[in-house]
């Protein structure tokens, strides 16, 4: 009965152990900061969308004013949605980094870097959407943002740096495959440009069809 | 001795296992997130409270001034307590909610969509607040509010999909009644814009009446 | 010796009682909640400090332009170390509040409302502080502060409802004593006005002199 | 046995109180309210960047729009970054800070207020970055922020108050001559605007330098 009272203990240290001692205090901070900062970009978004200007004051000229901000609503829309598959990813890649170093937290910063500029891209997009300029700014901070990720995920896991040291090398590949979906989407939506102009910003929906496509996939 | 040893280490993985590994990181990270999502709508709100601008410097003019500035701080006043309520309600469908899956966590960024929302559509109720479509607008931004909570709820405890599985189905029904509530509020309002015109906008009252009925009924 | 096993496994019970389960999820929330609103407060406030507009271009000017803000920037410090001030005072209810109510929730939605406002009210006394008037409502956003902090901490401590059964009576009475201090100091405020103008705003400087008197004798 | 069963009991207690009693729970609001603050002051920095207005809405015209606005462009990740250091900074102080007082609270408040400023002074560099004068009033933001934080690692290290107590010398005094290569800087930095003006904004990089020096010297 003692040697299974001992036994007991020494799980119950070993679950600590994977729960709490590896993913330090450090880990834990680095995650929660990258939280807020995705949650303050998220709500700032709604900055850019104006109180419309009327001429005349009436319910008609009130909805025709919102209505003719539809390319701001659009862009808003957009970059909220991209921000949360982000964070959703983010999100992804920290369920299995479970140690920390130097190295994460600056590339981690990179990725918050090019999160923070999306309120400025996006009301670049809402105010300009009709000029193909618009969709490129848009789109290279999509592929910063897109390779920023893929870069620290590589870093997390090459040789299972910062990753139990038994994750199925499988998974990690098809998450770093899921990195490029959005810089390839932003390189496809700047060629669409020479063809569409503006009109190419439909184009960044394409984020959504490799997300929705590679969850059907590995479902 | 050793027996009840024994069973006070079995007592306490259980304990441990309802509390901390059925409320896993990815929930955890997702309250946060709702949290400080909801927070930073919540005070971003202040923001569409303008200082008036004076002709003449005086206490009289500058009273004058912020009493004439009303209908914003009438909408900033009722934002706050409608964010609130739905951070109060997202609490307490998180207290039950122990278990997580993509689903719920796509649904939640729904929810937190039409929270990022209300600082907009609040700012054309306090600029337009006397015509009828700056109610509609607002009122549309309830029921979207209400209808993704409910969808939310259903999500989660169908089939006791993510909550505990002896939550009680009585307590389940009385959390969903619970939202519909602001949607029906909406409804109201909006009917009652074609006879009232712009006061309509003091049926969102009846969101803090529904909460309170509900409130004193289940006490 | 299994007696004291069983000692010591009752001990450790007892004290994973005292700080986890006594401050469950649900308070957790509140306080982080909380500290959200306190921070977005206190950083939105730097908001209104505006980059002067400058006629000619050069150095002296830029320096001449700075320093002409300074009631904004008066406001914006006054205003930070109050939030900090009371984001302390929230950080000590908390300390010995461990059991969660719905009227700890509603009475700390007050409080973070008159938070919320102090950006609005900060922004009119940096524009309009040498009116009378502008220093009223700062001083009015400061007594409801206080008051709500007050509400708070009584429906906490009524009885013991929140807080440890064994809580000294002396210190909860104590910390009664302080939240009094910023509404005193604001009906201070109010009274000077008459003879100073909005000079009176020195006076706010109580708040921190109320403070340090009562740190100092508790120590 | 049951000595080997006591013996665990005992480790787990201890291991306990170094994971959860040392870093108790006014520490964990303290470290959180701060990455609150450096999160939101970080995504704020962005409301500064305008969208460019235009004579002539074309591609090339936006490009070039966006271009001209390279100063404040420049401010914006000038700022980021150091605000990024300065929260790795604050992340290795509380690696090793496990005690709480109120001086480290206030100190930590001081450091706050300076991160706080920073949006205000960069917008003002961004905005007059020709003049030698912007450049004075980014450094001494620079200088109140490296005092600060060393003011607060010297309160917390002094007689070992808040760190362990057999936390080694020198690395307290390590990270001690860190706190220092800010301001050092931002002396050089006002020096050379005598020589430099706008252009010495670039000295701001020794920042990263320093920062690089040193961790490339205790690798």
């Amino acid at each position: 009965m003692d040697t299974i009272a001992f036994f007991y203990f020494q799980q119950m240290k070993e679950e600590k152990a994977e729960s709490i001692i590896e993913r330090p205090f450090e880990l834990e901070r680095l995650v929660f900061f990258s939280d807020a900062v995705f949650a303050i970009a998220i709500t700032l978004l709604a900055i850019e969308l104006h109180v419309p200007e009327l001429e005349f004051e009436s319910s008609d000229a009130l909805l025709r004013g919102v209505l003719s901000e539809w390319p701001r609503l659009l862009a808003f829309s957009l970059s909220f949605w991209i921000i949360a598959v982000y964070w959703v990813a983010h999100h992804r890649y920290f369920r299995y980094i479970v140690y920390f170093d130097d190295g994460l937290l600056w590339r981690n910063l990179v990725l918050l870097f090019t999160i923070a500029l999306i309120p400025f891209t996006s009301s670049i997009l809402g105010e300009y959407g009709n000029m193909s300029a618009s969709v490129w700014l848009y789109a290279v901070n999509m592929i910063a943002l897109g390779l920023s990720g893929a870069w620290m995920w590589r870093h997390a896991t090459k040789g299972h740096r910062l990753v139990a040291s038994d994750l199925d090398d499988k998974l990690i590949r098809q998450i770093q495959g899921r990195a490029f979906a959005t810089p390839l989407a932003g390189v496809i939506v700047i060629g669409l440009t020479f063809v569409l102009g503006g009109f190419a910003t439909i184009g960044f929906m394409l984020i959504f069809v490799f997300q929705m496509l590679v969850m059907r996939r590995y479902k």
